[in-house]
């Protein structure tokens, strides 16, 4: 069973069984497998006579994307589930918890969430999530801190960021959202009623500059461990509790990625609200509470993030310099403005799109939607280095919405 | 033999006659340590019958600085030897050949250079070298340029990061160069009769916030593999000739740390020349030709670096994006400026002063230019996010000279 291969739900289960504590000794344990089979495997176990359940993810040795299966390092289990290991100690409770990693099995066994839904499922069915911007503020503030020069030994930093050398998941946002939907790539993908939109984008030259220098900042700045994959699809959400999930991506970036994330997914749910088959009003409440949890997160993140600072920041220069910290949040702001602008026109052009514009059944809808997204995405990315508020970034998705 | 120890004269005679077509069979060898015993010993090797030789440097597991020996990795010898075959095959000619590597103990064996001078020893003796701009510049250019995310495959970028990451020699610099100066710290080390200037720079916020961001700069930017610690004693010069030598500070990081390196030496030596017994036209004419040096440094750097670009970039959102390279060059020669203010400021108050200064024998003479060579140091650091052109950093220097 030490040999890599790809397990049995039988071999789940037995996996399972040995871990401490657990389940009870002897009884009956159920398996299913419910992974979309293009990256990992995924057994969900469960003990039907208490209702204790446990996760095993599997990385599998491809990634079927393009359409056909390419070689992708088993190693990225190893970054999820260290990168799992260290979100966990630095957000308790925002993660799951890691009962086991096997390195030769390329497998993490951790907690189960399935009370919990996918964050962007929730999205589609228009619930709001009350805790969401307080939890992921918490998350993104302790992660990102503790794991930069800012709040680590800068020694220790080297080390971890050599552990987190990620070049085959990297490549994929390097190629996806930083290269192709600005050239005719063939991994585009997009309706042909936006084909205009995309032509524009492949010759907008202001644009390309803005997204060169995003490019460029997230090849080669290392700010701090990111999640690298920080989108509404990697988030767990209840109304009383958010769980952030899947790692594998982790690397250390440029903090404004992973906050960018979040906004671009809340502004692509923001946009998709165009497809509402209820009253304005209802739409209108639905969009404020987007609005409001855009600035919640970089709201709650800033203050987080310079109370942590004020407190436990350990570097002798970046800790007193007077003015630095000011200029450092202004520059994360705009950092998170470009970069939620880039995730924003990837979900409507690129390879990878989403369930919110997506699933929007009437084709002029989806296509208004479609063009919205890309406004606000494009204007995020032209106006990042500009960028002086958490305002400007919601007043630019309302203004492009009321035209 | 292979377990580490430090070598024996006899035991460095052996390696070296061990090596493939050097010298000839059963002749006889001589050899001297000439290290300063301090971090590495250097063995040169001849063979009095035909004056070929070869140097041996070995690293001890310790670095005799701060007063005391602190314990040094030998990983070092490694970060030096694969540093110096890189650099080698990117500028060839302008490093020592690598003759062996041995891991085991920490050694490499590498062509004597012994026929070149410690450039910084030349510039004491006044002498001029006409070819110096010419090489660093292209030295600068071509590591810098193929070691970055623009020159190379940006997965691979990623790994031969990975095997340069150097905690140990790092915090050497981020102590002694972005820390120390800038308090009130043990290490420091300056005359009394300039403990003014001393005492100025440790309550000089606006300078401690553009330190902060150089700082910040220096831990986090993964731009190029740097020399990283590329002054004028760590390059061996010759009218006609110049060669890099002890890479072992050598890591990602900013490119401008390297090239402001070169030219903060190149400044401290224009400093230095406050001291001249001889007539006030040939102190101008040397003047001259170290402002040149430095003006010839950027400007070759700049052209070559650009023409790489354009023939040798890769990447095809850097290579393309309008405005981007203009930018980008720009940048550079502001972090230039920055990190060649702060390694200016940092020889006359930190730890590790330069001899240009340090040997001049009159007291007076000697506190006017530690004085010059502060004020120089300082106005880059504080001027470095505003710097336009060369002309702006040489005009700093004879301003400041004649105030």
């Amino acid at each position: 069973m030490t040999a890599y291969h790809p397990l049995t739900e039988a071999e789940a289960v037995d996996i399972a069984r040995s871990l401490d504590n657990l389940f009870s000794p002897g009884t009956e344990l159920t398996c299913n497998e419910i992974g979309d089979g293009n990256l990992n495997l995924v057994f969900h176990v469960t003990e039907p006579a208490t209702g204790k359940s446990v996760i095993l993810k599997q990385a599998l040795p491809y990634a079927k994307v393009v359409g056909e299966s390419w070689p992708l390092s088993l190693d990225r289990a190893r970054i999820e589930s260290e990168a799992l290991i260290v979100q966990g100690r630095l957000a308790p409770g925002l993660v799951p918890e890691v009962y086991l990693y096997n390195p030769d099995l390329a497998l993490t066994v951790m907690e189960d969430l399935s009370d919990h839904t996918i964050m962007r499922k929730g999205l589609i069915e228009r619930i709001v999530y009350p805790r969401f911007a307080d939890d992921i503020s918490t998350f993104l503030a302790n992660t990102l801190f503790f794991t930069s020069d800012l709040g680590m030994n800068q020694q220790e930093k080297k080390l971890q960021l050599k552990s987190f050398i990620n070049p085959d998941l990297c490549k994929i946002t390097e190629d996806l959202i930083f290269c192709d939907p600005y050239r005719d790539a063939d991994t585009n993908s997009f309706e042909e009623s936006i084909r205009d939109e995309a032509e524009a984008l492949w010759s907008d030259g202001a644009l390309h500059l803005e997204v060169a220098l995003l490019r460029e900042k997230f090849l080669t700045s290392t700010e701090a461990l990111l999640h690298g994959d920080l989108h509404t699809g990697s988030i767990f959400a209840r109304p009383d509790s958010t769980k952030v999930i899947d790692p594998e991506f982790a690397y250390y970036g440029p903090m404004g990625f992973d906050i960018g994330a979040v906004i671009a997914n809340l502004l692509l749910s923001f946009a998709a609200q165009e497809h509402w088959s209820g009253d304005e009003a209802a739409r209108k409440e639905y969009r404020t509470f987007l609005t409001g949890a855009v600035q919640g997160v970089w709201s709650g993140f800033e203050s987080k993030f310079r109370a942590l600072w004020n407190e436990h920041g350990s570097d002798p220069m970046l800790q007193r310099a007077p003015g630095f910290q000011d200029l450092y949040m202004k520059r994360l702001l705009q950092d998170t403005a470009g970069f939620a602008g880039a995730k924003m026109v990837r979900r409507i052009v690129g390879l990878a799109h989403v369930a919110d514009i997506d699933t929007i059944p009437d084709a002029a809808v989806r296509e208004r939607t479609q063009r919205l997204a890309l406004a606000i995405g494009k204007t995020l990315i032209k106006r990042g280095r500009q960028t002086e508020s958490i305002e400007q970034i919601v007043d630019i998705a309302v203004s492009e919405t009321a035209q």
